[in-house]
């Protein structure tokens, strides 16, 4: 039986399992750090908001570097069901509707806003960037799989780059313009990217 | 004559020229948010570091707001010219070359982490960010007229979403997942762009 948690964190000790309270510790570390930003975040006061001893919370993680790390790749706030729709459009128009979610969505839009501000500020912490996308990406690679079997996409093609490109439109448009997001946006970023924009020769 | 400087800055009180030195406070301003983070920027240290006086300073922006968005906006520092490669697909590739150049790039990439990172933990600064865009997209779009005067590209096609897609993989890439860029990561996202990544019927 591996029952190994997904995802290996620099500087966390990990045993077996997590400690049974894990997603109340995640919960609490992500509002923190929505609430205040990173500076925001300690280890005494996720125990404080967690009800969890600090000394638990020590126990498996080092440092808060560690504890935020575990908890954005790991809280169920932060994860969605990777789409199987049955086509590669279908899949990846559902991976931009929920990045839109995420990005958007009233429990985890400040989430992600200071989680990204945290990493964007800080070197020391783009392993934890890395971490999440290698971990998303590792789910993420089926849409892309599937879609090599059904004939609808080349084996050469890279999902990091097309990720790159979605994820990176939903950021430009939500976060950084903070513009707002028409209901086809899925549909329309997802169309130039599996279609292209040119007039075709 | 039109001597208006372009872009109009919310809270800015904007005669006909800049101040002589706009440029040297302007270089200040975004040399102390790249080194120690919107919250060790203010008009007192500008003016010190930039030699302006700071009653100067606050004549031209009342705050330190409506400064940070007019250094953003106009500093040379952050400006890149627009190509004119004569093929849609060079003016987007150099596109992504300068971007990626700005994100990479010694002198800017610390001010253009730390403005991300300011606007992206504050929707009071959300302005900012529209007015950078803003001002970027009116030198861009003229990318987009030729390539449809050249037939390349229908005049349906959006250049704020092309934007959206190519900017935000440069920042995926570079300022999220902090991964190497290769030198054919500009050749590429354009391709997709362009022509898309489906196989095609």
């Amino acid at each position: 039986m591996d029952d190994k948690l997904p995802g290996t964190l620099p500087g966390s000790r990990r045993p077996g399992r997590g400690p049974r309270q894990a997603q109340e510790i995640y919960r609490a570390t992500l509002e923190l750090l929505g609430g205040g930003g990173y500076d925001a975040l300690t280890v005494e006061a996720v125990a404080a908001r967690s009800g969890v001893n600090k000394t638990t919370i020590y126990r498996w993680w080092p440092d808060k570097d560690a504890l935020l790390g575990a908890a954005i790749v790991q809280s169920s706030l932060l994860r969605f069901d990777v789409p199987d729709t049955g086509t590669l459009r279908g899949d990846l128009s559902g991976l931009v509707h929920r990045l839109v979610g995420l990005m958007t969505g009233e429990a985890t839009s400040g989430v992600v806003v200071a989680a990204l501000a945290a990493v964007a500020g800080r070197p020391s912490l783009a392993w934890l960037a890395r971490e999440f996308v290698t971990d998303r990406l590792a789910g993420e690679r089926a849409v892309f799989d599937r879609a090599v079997e059904r004939g609808e996409l080349s084996g050469s093609v890279d999902p990091a780059l097309v990720l790159d490109l979605l994820a990176g439109a939903v950021w430009s448009r939500v976060m950084l313009r903070q513009a707002p997001v028409p209901d086809d946006f899925a549909d329309e970023v997802v169309k130039v990217v599996l279609e292209g924009c040119a007039v075709r020769a």
